[in-house]
Protein backbone atom coordinates (compact mmCIF):
# COMPACT_ATOMS: atom_id res chain seq x y z
CA UNK A 1 0.00 0.00 0.00
CA UNK A 2 1.82 2.90 -1.10
CA UNK A 3 0.26 5.54 0.47
CA UNK A 4 0.75 3.87 4.09
CA UNK A 5 5.05 3.04 3.05
CA UNK A 6 4.87 6.59 2.04
CA UNK A 7 3.50 7.74 5.56
CA UNK A 8 6.45 5.10 6.93
CA UNK A 9 9.21 7.27 4.89
CA UNK A 10 7.59 10.15 6.02
CA UNK A 11 6.87 10.48 9.59
CA UNK A 12 8.21 6.85 10.62
CA UNK A 13 11.51 7.29 12.80
CA UNK A 14 14.15 4.61 13.37
CA UNK A 15 15.41 3.81 16.87
CA UNK A 16 18.63 1.23 16.40
CA UNK A 17 18.13 -1.53 13.61
CA UNK A 18 14.46 -3.18 14.79
CA UNK A 19 12.44 -0.41 15.65
CA UNK A 20 10.23 2.42 13.56
CA UNK A 21 8.37 4.57 15.60
CA UNK A 22 5.35 5.86 13.14
CA UNK A 23 3.07 7.16 16.88
CA UNK A 24 2.37 10.19 14.83
CA UNK A 25 -0.07 8.07 12.66
CA UNK A 26 -0.57 4.88 13.97
CA UNK A 27 -0.10 4.07 17.61
CA UNK A 28 -0.49 7.13 19.50
CA UNK A 29 -1.43 10.27 17.34
CA UNK A 30 -4.47 8.19 14.74
CA UNK A 31 -4.47 9.65 11.17
CA UNK A 32 -8.22 9.08 10.51
CA UNK A 33 -7.83 9.36 6.88
CA UNK A 34 -4.88 7.03 6.32
CA UNK A 35 -7.17 4.74 8.24
CA UNK A 36 -9.98 4.70 6.09
CA UNK A 37 -7.65 3.72 3.45
CA UNK A 38 -6.56 1.03 5.65
CA UNK A 39 -9.76 -0.21 6.16
CA UNK A 40 -10.37 -0.33 2.21
CA UNK A 41 -7.29 -2.12 1.72
CA UNK A 42 -7.82 -4.70 3.93
CA UNK A 43 -11.19 -5.11 2.92
CA UNK A 44 -10.28 -5.20 -1.02
CA UNK A 45 -7.54 -8.14 0.16
CA UNK A 46 -10.32 -10.10 2.00
CA UNK A 47 -13.00 -9.80 -0.24
CA UNK A 48 -13.65 -12.89 -1.72
CA UNK A 49 -14.01 -14.59 1.82
CA UNK A 50 -17.23 -14.68 4.19
CA UNK A 51 -15.81 -12.23 7.24
CA UNK A 52 -18.41 -12.06 10.50
CA UNK A 53 -16.36 -10.92 13.32
CA UNK A 54 -13.02 -8.88 13.56
CA UNK A 55 -10.52 -9.95 16.58
CA UNK A 56 -7.98 -7.82 17.53
CA UNK A 57 -6.10 -6.84 20.95
CA UNK A 58 -6.20 -3.78 22.91
CA UNK A 59 -4.89 -0.87 22.63
CA UNK A 60 -3.69 0.13 18.82
CA UNK A 61 -5.59 -2.69 17.76
CA UNK A 62 -8.46 -1.21 18.37
CA UNK A 63 -8.32 2.13 16.13
CA UNK A 64 -7.30 -0.75 12.92
CA UNK A 65 -10.29 -3.22 13.76
CA UNK A 66 -13.08 -0.42 14.14
CA UNK A 67 -11.66 1.66 10.98
CA UNK A 68 -12.11 -2.09 8.62
CA UNK A 69 -15.10 -3.43 9.97
CA UNK A 70 -17.19 -0.88 8.62
CA UNK A 71 -16.18 -2.10 5.57
CA UNK A 72 -17.45 -5.36 6.48
CA UNK A 73 -20.20 -4.49 8.34
CA UNK A 74 -19.65 -6.71 11.61
CA UNK A 75 -18.52 -6.22 14.64
CA UNK A 76 -15.06 -5.90 16.36
CA UNK A 77 -14.14 -8.05 19.68
CA UNK A 78 -10.73 -6.98 21.09
CA UNK A 79 -8.85 -9.18 23.30
CA UNK A 80 -8.36 -7.63 26.54
CA UNK A 81 -4.86 -7.51 28.06
CA UNK A 82 -5.50 -6.40 31.19
CA UNK A 83 -6.87 -7.99 34.04
CA UNK A 84 -10.53 -5.77 34.47
CA UNK A 85 -13.91 -6.47 36.53
CA UNK A 86 -16.39 -5.93 33.82
CA UNK A 87 -15.22 -8.96 31.88
CA UNK A 88 -17.34 -12.61 32.36
CA UNK A 89 -15.07 -14.89 33.95
CA UNK A 90 -15.48 -17.48 31.10
CA UNK A 91 -12.87 -16.26 28.68
CA UNK A 92 -11.22 -18.29 26.07
CA UNK A 93 -7.41 -17.34 27.73
CA UNK A 94 -3.96 -17.78 25.46
CA UNK A 95 -0.71 -16.15 26.23
CA UNK A 96 1.29 -13.61 24.54
CA UNK A 97 5.09 -13.07 24.72
CA UNK A 98 5.88 -9.08 24.61
CA UNK A 99 9.35 -8.74 23.62
CA UNK A 100 9.31 -5.02 23.92
CA UNK A 101 8.31 -4.98 27.50
CA UNK A 102 10.14 -8.81 27.98
CA UNK A 103 7.31 -10.28 29.92
CA UNK A 104 4.42 -13.13 29.10
CA UNK A 105 1.10 -11.59 29.82
CA UNK A 106 -2.60 -13.13 29.12
CA UNK A 107 -5.07 -11.88 26.69
CA UNK A 108 -8.55 -13.10 27.15
CA UNK A 109 -12.04 -12.62 24.95
CA UNK A 110 -15.33 -13.15 26.51
CA UNK A 111 -16.83 -16.85 24.95
CA UNK A 112 -20.19 -14.94 24.50
CA UNK A 113 -18.05 -13.20 21.63
CA UNK A 114 -16.88 -15.61 19.05
CA UNK A 115 -18.94 -18.89 18.37
CA UNK A 116 -18.46 -21.58 16.33
CA UNK A 117 -20.55 -20.41 13.53
CA UNK A 118 -18.23 -16.90 13.37
CA UNK A 119 -15.19 -16.61 10.58
CA UNK A 120 -13.14 -14.78 12.02
CA UNK A 121 -10.77 -11.97 10.85
CA UNK A 122 -7.88 -10.93 12.98
CA UNK A 123 -6.41 -7.32 12.73
CA UNK A 124 -3.72 -5.94 14.17
CA UNK A 125 -1.54 -2.67 13.61
CA UNK A 126 2.19 -4.72 14.20
CA UNK A 127 3.26 -7.99 13.31
CA UNK A 128 7.15 -9.07 14.66
CA UNK A 129 7.44 -12.22 16.33
CA UNK A 130 4.06 -12.95 15.94
CA UNK A 131 3.06 -13.91 19.70
CA UNK A 132 0.24 -11.52 19.61
CA UNK A 133 -0.48 -12.81 16.42
CA UNK A 134 -0.34 -16.40 17.74
CA UNK A 135 -2.50 -15.74 20.67
CA UNK A 136 -5.59 -14.12 18.86
CA UNK A 137 -5.00 -17.22 16.41
CA UNK A 138 -5.61 -19.63 19.38
CA UNK A 139 -8.40 -18.09 20.69
CA UNK A 140 -9.88 -18.22 17.69
CA UNK A 141 -8.97 -21.78 17.31
CA UNK A 142 -10.41 -22.58 21.10
CA UNK A 143 -13.59 -20.93 20.10
CA UNK A 144 -13.76 -24.11 17.24
CA UNK A 145 -14.40 -21.08 14.58
CA UNK A 146 -13.16 -20.10 11.23
CA UNK A 147 -9.94 -18.10 10.74
CA UNK A 148 -10.42 -16.31 7.57
CA UNK A 149 -6.42 -14.84 8.04
CA UNK A 150 -4.46 -12.10 9.85
CA UNK A 151 -3.92 -8.68 8.30
CA UNK A 152 -1.23 -6.09 9.64
CA UNK A 153 -0.53 -2.90 8.95
CA UNK A 154 3.10 -3.12 9.12
CA UNK A 155 4.95 -5.95 8.82
CA UNK A 156 8.50 -6.21 10.16
CA UNK A 157 9.51 -8.77 8.08
CA UNK A 158 13.48 -9.39 8.87
CA UNK A 159 12.03 -10.84 12.14
CA UNK A 160 9.86 -14.21 12.66
CA UNK A 161 5.85 -13.67 12.75
CA UNK A 162 5.49 -14.61 9.02
CA UNK A 163 7.35 -17.79 9.29
CA UNK A 164 5.23 -18.58 12.48
CA UNK A 165 2.05 -18.41 11.03
CA UNK A 166 2.85 -19.82 7.66
CA UNK A 167 3.54 -23.06 9.66
CA UNK A 168 0.38 -22.77 10.99
CA UNK A 169 -1.47 -22.15 7.06
CA UNK A 170 -2.75 -18.74 8.49
CA UNK A 171 -3.23 -16.57 5.49
CA UNK A 172 -1.46 -13.18 6.05
CA UNK A 173 -1.79 -9.78 4.86
CA UNK A 174 0.28 -6.97 5.37
CA UNK A 175 -0.32 -3.84 4.35
CA UNK A 176 3.47 -2.68 4.32
CA UNK A 177 6.25 -5.52 4.82
CA UNK A 178 9.69 -3.52 6.16
CA UNK A 179 12.36 -6.24 4.59
CA UNK A 180 14.86 -4.21 6.47
CA UNK A 181 16.21 -1.29 8.57
CA UNK A 182 20.29 -0.08 8.08
CA UNK A 183 21.45 3.40 8.94
CA UNK A 184 18.75 4.87 9.94
CA UNK A 185 16.40 4.04 6.82
CA UNK A 186 13.60 1.61 5.89
CA UNK A 187 13.91 -0.58 3.12
CA UNK A 188 10.92 -2.35 2.05
CA UNK A 189 10.21 -5.77 0.74
CA UNK B 1 -29.37 9.31 21.61
CA UNK B 2 -32.88 6.73 21.93
CA UNK B 3 -30.91 4.12 20.03
CA UNK B 4 -28.17 3.92 22.12
CA UNK B 5 -30.66 3.58 25.51
CA UNK B 6 -32.63 0.85 23.67
CA UNK B 7 -28.94 -0.92 23.32
CA UNK B 8 -28.69 -0.26 27.25
CA UNK B 9 -31.82 -1.69 27.76
CA UNK B 10 -31.90 -4.96 25.68
CA UNK B 11 -28.03 -5.69 26.35
CA UNK B 12 -27.07 -4.59 29.04
CA UNK B 13 -26.60 -6.01 32.58
CA UNK B 14 -27.23 -4.29 35.67
CA UNK B 15 -24.42 -5.68 38.44
CA UNK B 16 -25.89 -4.14 42.08
CA UNK B 17 -26.77 -0.79 42.38
CA UNK B 18 -23.84 1.07 40.37
CA UNK B 19 -22.89 -1.17 37.29
CA UNK B 20 -24.24 -1.52 33.70
CA UNK B 21 -21.99 -4.19 31.90
CA UNK B 22 -22.23 -3.10 28.35
CA UNK B 23 -19.44 -5.50 27.03
CA UNK B 24 -21.37 -6.58 24.22
CA UNK B 25 -21.35 -3.37 22.29
CA UNK B 26 -19.56 -0.72 23.85
CA UNK B 27 -16.11 -2.08 25.56
CA UNK B 28 -15.45 -5.45 24.75
CA UNK B 29 -17.35 -6.02 21.91
CA UNK B 30 -18.28 -3.02 19.16
CA UNK B 31 -21.43 -2.38 17.22
CA UNK B 32 -19.74 -0.69 14.45
CA UNK B 33 -23.31 0.03 13.21
CA UNK B 34 -24.40 1.91 16.56
CA UNK B 35 -20.88 3.58 16.46
CA UNK B 36 -21.24 4.81 13.29
CA UNK B 37 -24.45 6.60 14.61
CA UNK B 38 -22.68 7.61 17.91
CA UNK B 39 -20.31 9.72 15.83
CA UNK B 40 -22.93 11.30 13.66
CA UNK B 41 -24.38 12.44 17.00
CA UNK B 42 -21.21 13.80 18.62
CA UNK B 43 -21.24 15.77 15.45
CA UNK B 44 -24.38 17.09 15.64
CA UNK B 45 -23.75 18.03 19.21
CA UNK B 46 -20.58 19.78 18.29
CA UNK B 47 -21.27 20.85 15.01
CA UNK B 48 -20.91 24.85 15.38
CA UNK B 49 -17.50 24.40 17.33
CA UNK B 50 -14.12 23.91 16.08
CA UNK B 51 -12.14 21.04 16.17
CA UNK B 52 -8.77 20.37 15.47
CA UNK B 53 -8.21 17.29 17.30
CA UNK B 54 -10.01 14.32 19.40
CA UNK B 55 -8.23 13.38 22.75
CA UNK B 56 -9.39 10.08 24.19
CA UNK B 57 -7.74 7.64 26.41
CA UNK B 58 -6.99 3.89 25.83
CA UNK B 59 -8.48 1.77 25.40
CA UNK B 60 -12.34 1.51 24.93
CA UNK B 61 -12.19 5.37 24.57
CA UNK B 62 -9.98 4.55 21.16
CA UNK B 63 -13.12 2.77 19.53
CA UNK B 64 -15.20 6.21 20.30
CA UNK B 65 -12.66 8.38 18.91
CA UNK B 66 -12.05 6.74 15.95
CA UNK B 67 -15.53 6.48 14.81
CA UNK B 68 -16.28 10.03 15.16
CA UNK B 69 -13.51 11.93 14.05
CA UNK B 70 -13.91 10.84 10.68
CA UNK B 71 -17.22 12.71 10.87
CA UNK B 72 -14.39 16.09 11.80
CA UNK B 73 -11.90 14.93 9.65
CA UNK B 74 -9.34 15.39 12.58
CA UNK B 75 -6.77 13.12 14.10
CA UNK B 76 -7.56 11.13 17.07
CA UNK B 77 -4.61 11.14 20.33
CA UNK B 78 -4.78 8.69 23.01
CA UNK B 79 -3.40 9.15 26.56
CA UNK B 80 -1.45 5.89 27.43
CA UNK B 81 -2.44 4.26 30.82
CA UNK B 82 0.26 2.10 30.78
CA UNK B 83 4.18 2.29 30.78
CA UNK B 84 5.29 1.88 26.96
CA UNK B 85 9.09 2.16 25.34
CA UNK B 86 7.35 3.91 21.67
CA UNK B 87 6.36 7.30 23.72
CA UNK B 88 8.30 10.12 23.58
CA UNK B 89 9.88 11.55 26.92
CA UNK B 90 8.62 14.63 26.77
CA UNK B 91 4.76 14.51 27.82
CA UNK B 92 2.07 16.32 29.18
CA UNK B 93 1.08 14.08 32.31
CA UNK B 94 -1.58 13.93 34.83
CA UNK B 95 -3.06 11.54 37.15
CA UNK B 96 -6.34 9.34 37.27
CA UNK B 97 -8.10 7.87 40.24
CA UNK B 98 -9.65 4.33 38.99
CA UNK B 99 -12.36 3.54 41.50
CA UNK B 100 -13.01 0.14 40.20
CA UNK B 101 -9.31 -0.89 40.44
CA UNK B 102 -8.72 1.45 43.62
CA UNK B 103 -5.61 2.94 42.63
CA UNK B 104 -3.98 5.88 40.55
CA UNK B 105 -2.68 5.64 37.20
CA UNK B 106 -0.45 8.09 35.39
CA UNK B 107 -1.56 8.97 31.72
CA UNK B 108 0.07 10.47 29.10
CA UNK B 109 0.18 12.44 26.18
CA UNK B 110 3.17 13.35 23.89
CA UNK B 111 3.47 16.87 23.85
CA UNK B 112 3.92 16.65 19.31
CA UNK B 113 0.61 16.14 19.21
CA UNK B 114 -1.47 18.58 21.30
CA UNK B 115 -0.53 22.19 20.54
CA UNK B 116 -1.43 25.62 21.86
CA UNK B 117 -2.96 26.10 18.40
CA UNK B 118 -5.55 23.34 18.39
CA UNK B 119 -8.97 22.87 19.41
CA UNK B 120 -9.86 19.66 21.21
CA UNK B 121 -12.54 17.91 21.74
CA UNK B 122 -12.65 15.11 24.69
CA UNK B 123 -14.61 11.69 24.26
CA UNK B 124 -14.89 8.76 26.46
CA UNK B 125 -17.01 5.71 26.50
CA UNK B 126 -18.45 5.88 30.08
CA UNK B 127 -18.57 9.25 32.78
CA UNK B 128 -18.92 8.25 36.21
CA UNK B 129 -16.86 9.98 39.22
CA UNK B 130 -15.45 12.32 35.97
CA UNK B 131 -11.69 11.21 36.56
CA UNK B 132 -10.53 10.30 33.78
CA UNK B 133 -12.18 13.11 31.96
CA UNK B 134 -10.45 15.32 34.06
CA UNK B 135 -7.47 14.01 33.70
CA UNK B 136 -7.80 14.51 30.14
CA UNK B 137 -8.92 18.09 30.69
CA UNK B 138 -5.62 18.66 32.99
CA UNK B 139 -3.38 17.59 29.55
CA UNK B 140 -5.37 20.19 27.20
CA UNK B 141 -4.64 22.69 29.75
CA UNK B 142 -1.16 21.68 30.51
CA UNK B 143 -0.44 21.83 26.51
CA UNK B 144 -2.33 25.32 26.19
CA UNK B 145 -4.82 24.26 24.29
CA UNK B 146 -8.78 25.39 23.68
CA UNK B 147 -10.89 22.70 24.89
CA UNK B 148 -14.16 22.94 23.14
CA UNK B 149 -15.70 20.15 25.76
CA UNK B 150 -16.51 16.51 26.53
CA UNK B 151 -18.82 13.97 24.81
CA UNK B 152 -19.28 10.98 27.05
CA UNK B 153 -21.24 7.89 25.32
CA UNK B 154 -22.37 6.55 28.96
CA UNK B 155 -22.96 8.89 32.07
CA UNK B 156 -23.78 7.58 35.65
CA UNK B 157 -25.75 10.45 36.39
CA UNK B 158 -26.17 9.37 39.83
CA UNK B 159 -21.75 10.22 40.12
CA UNK B 160 -20.14 13.05 40.73
CA UNK B 161 -18.65 13.30 36.91
CA UNK B 162 -20.92 16.33 35.84
CA UNK B 163 -20.33 18.21 38.91
CA UNK B 164 -16.74 17.97 38.65
CA UNK B 165 -16.52 18.96 34.95
CA UNK B 166 -19.46 21.55 35.49
CA UNK B 167 -17.13 23.36 38.32
CA UNK B 168 -14.39 23.55 36.23
CA UNK B 169 -16.87 25.44 33.43
CA UNK B 170 -16.38 21.90 30.83
CA UNK B 171 -19.41 21.66 28.32
CA UNK B 172 -20.61 18.26 28.89
CA UNK B 173 -22.58 16.20 26.46
CA UNK B 174 -23.35 12.67 27.06
CA UNK B 175 -25.51 10.64 24.58
CA UNK B 176 -27.17 8.61 27.25
CA UNK B 177 -27.52 9.23 31.34
CA UNK B 178 -28.26 7.15 33.39
CA UNK B 179 -30.02 8.19 36.49
CA UNK B 180 -30.37 5.46 38.92
CA UNK B 181 -30.14 1.89 39.35
CA UNK B 182 -32.31 0.02 41.00
CA UNK B 183 -34.20 -3.33 41.30
CA UNK B 184 -31.75 -4.57 38.59
CA UNK B 185 -33.19 -1.54 35.56
CA UNK B 186 -31.59 1.06 34.42
CA UNK B 187 -33.53 4.49 34.80
CA UNK B 188 -32.10 7.03 32.20
CA UNK B 189 -32.34 11.10 32.67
Amino acid sequence: MELLKQKIIDEGTVIGDSIVKVDSFLNHQIDVRLFTEIGKEFKRRFDNKTVTKILTIEASGIAVACMTAGYFDVPVVFAKKHEALNIDNDTYQSEVYSYTKNKTYKIRVSKKYISPNDHVLILDDFLANGSAAMGLVEIVRQAGAELVGVGIVIEKGFQTGRTVLKSKNVRLESLAIIKAISQGKVEFA
